[in-house]
């Protein structure tokens, strides 16, 4: 492999060619309004509801009714945190989160402080994992919602929501999980995690972009995020998206067929190429939990380079990686993700995220843990840190 | 022509096949994501830049940046009503909007009231059009947006928005305009209109579902309406959609181009299918303006019939058509629209929408034009209002 490699499924994927099959017609072919009472509108309306139960099937969901299509994982992710916590603020206005949480929760809640909710941020620990008595212990008589994501997306790890869920679930609290890192790419049971609303988007597992989902359990009620038509049953009014409804009902049918298969797969490269990056570069830690991780991803820190260079060399190398959070990386700052997880500045400057796909080949990840090695040691060369820290002796 | 004649365009069109030709790269080929430095990224993050240009230029915006994609018109309306209101809370509370707007505008300005903002709902005459000295009138020391659509996709109706923002602006209040019936349809220039924000949605000018825009003048404060990363200047969060993003573009620059024909030969099939169904239907009335009214839309009410009747008859003889907004047709409720233009409930029943585009031949005109009448007459024959009107001896 010379050129191209592409380790940044988890940023953003192509879509399958069966999936890109399944929604051209819904362009220029078949494109009645779904709420319209002609035969046009009766089949995309029809498309849509089979997309729906697909959507709910990859979750293990029972009633596809629960399903609401959103335009991204982020507009869930709004409308689950505020919606479930304005609709029940007669009860409370205390709301529980994660450090690590993707933006569009963290700075959701910071908009419901606004509203005069409290807003308890639950820390992480070194692996990024959050401990579920930390959130038990911050349960209060007002608090009305808990949300922590399933998956983090830029360091891997996987919650234990189960472990949270149940004893947030004792306390009468309800419980919303983003998943957007995991849906599709690992198996999830709404019903097993014991949540009452799951955020997911269709890019991660092979679907379109601008297309999302929010389920949320029967009988919890939320207030809308957008004011409008009838459409999603009032929740989520506007036009329906309907080819990318299709597509991430055909991608979801077909992450849950071959989602084992994958699973296996993947991992597997994973492995390799974290096992490749610790050996051959020193001073490098593999961040977020080595185990309890997502099957396609992996995260390092780098010691004694910037990140921002690592990727631009690598880039000039047809290797495309990515160095955080896909919503952050041109913001330059260091990640909330690392520095919760109590990494310095300084470390957290060096990190580097390649996730795998279906795409991947064991030759990608040899082609990238040959030319890592070199690129390391340039960047190194040219920094002060480097010098300074050789000068300590304490090199190599 | 028999069999299927599409006369919805206004609900939902299809896809322009250039424009969906090209979409067709970034579901599968040209994946990156726009945030991130590597080569994937950049080619992307042009093919963005580059549709927000030829976006801006379908509405005359001199400023590409003043453009910010979302996902739907709704999306758009949201954003602009709460998110233009809610920054300039601190210099008063009160909005303007007309009877007539969309429900993505009526209903975000019901939910400011539940944040004390006051609303104004001024009315429309019986064409649907908004008296500028009514908006005058109601301008006060505190308000601070005043929304009116720029075209009314029920009936048709294009107001005199020029007239209307001179006033408003001369009071230094913000305007807004809801341009999705009509950006890409009509001539449309910013400054011409002299309004401070414009919704847009790509798929009545046949680009894609799922591709909103809001054009928002440099300088006006606007809060976003969900919260998460840095895309689109950080006002409107989310994995950018990109294909749905290069066909909204694609088809603007296409809509531009194309315009003062369109309007041409539209605006005759619109008079060829007035003329007709006045001609050939007794107690019909054209609803909206005869002729401030969009190039592309026809709508009736035909009196003793019910509309959802109407439609389905229709339908089974291959003509897809529609009876009111796309949004409200499934509520079953008379359109808020008619009843606010002074049609009574009953007369509101019996609403008939046909809208033409780019595929409609005059032979579709002529077909519904035939089978009209007799459909009607039937209908009639089942109606007891008809029999009562019959038996007053008002009856043909």
């Amino acid at each position: 492999m010379t050129g191209r490699v592409y380790l940044d499924y988890a940023s953003t994927a192509p879509v399958l060619p069966e999936v890109l099959q399944a929604m051209l017609p819904y362009f220029s072919e078949v494109y009645g309004n779904p709420l319209l009472i002609h035969e046009w509108g009766d089949q995309v309306r029809q498309a849509i509801e089979e997309a729906r139960a697909r959507t709910a099937a990859l979750i293990g969901a029972s009633r596809p009714e629960e399903i609401f299509f959103t335009s991204c994982g982020t507009e869930s992710n709004n409308m689950a945190v505020k919606g479930i916590a304005l609709g029940r603020q007669d009860r409370g206005k205390h709301i529980i989160i994660s450090a690590i949480e993707h933006f569009s929760v963290l700075h959701a809640a910071r908009t419901l402080q606004k509203s005069g909710f409290e807003v308890t941020i639950v820390p992480v620990d070194r692996n990024g994992t959050v401990n579920p008595d930390d959130v038990v212990k911050n349960l209060r008589k007002d608090t009305v919602l808990v949300s922590i994501m399933h998956a983090n997306g830029e360091v891997g790890t996987v919650q234990p929501i189960q472990e949270i869920s149940k004893k947030v679930k004792e306390a009468g609290v309800l419980f919303h999980t983003d998943a957007v890192a995991s849906a599709g790419i690992l198996p999830i049971n709404v019903a097993e995690l014991g949540v009452d609303a799951l955020t997911m988007a269709a890019n991660p597992f092979y679907g379109p972009k601008g297309a999302g989902a929010l389920w949320v359990r029967r009988g919890v009620r939320l207030l809308p995020l957008m004011d409008g038509g009838v459409q999603e049953d009032g929740r989520r009014p506007g036009t329906e998206n309907v080819p990318a409804i299709v597509g991430m009902g055909k991608a979801a049918e077909i992450a849950k067929k071959e989602m084992a298969g994958r699973v296996v797969r993947l991992t597997a490269l994973r492995d390799r190429l974290i096992q490749g990056v610790l050996d051959k570069i020193p001073y490098t830690i593999l961040t977020g939990h080595p185990t309890q991780r997502l099957p396609n991803h992996t995260s390092f820190c780098i010691e004694f380079i910037e990140g921002e260079a690592m990727l631009m060399l690598l880039s000039s190398q047809g290797v495309a990686v990515s160095s955080g959070s896909a919503c952050t990386s041109r913001a330059l700052k260091a990640s909330h993700v690392l520095i919760a997880m109590g990494l310095s500045h300084e470390i957290a400057q060096g990190s580097l995220m390649c996730t795998v796909g279906l795409n991947t080949t064991g030759t990608d990840i040899d082609y990238v843990i040959e030319i890592l090695p070199p690129i390391i040691n340039r960047l190194r060369e040219m920094s002060p840190l480097w010098a300074r820290h050789l000068k300590q002796g304490k090199g190599e």
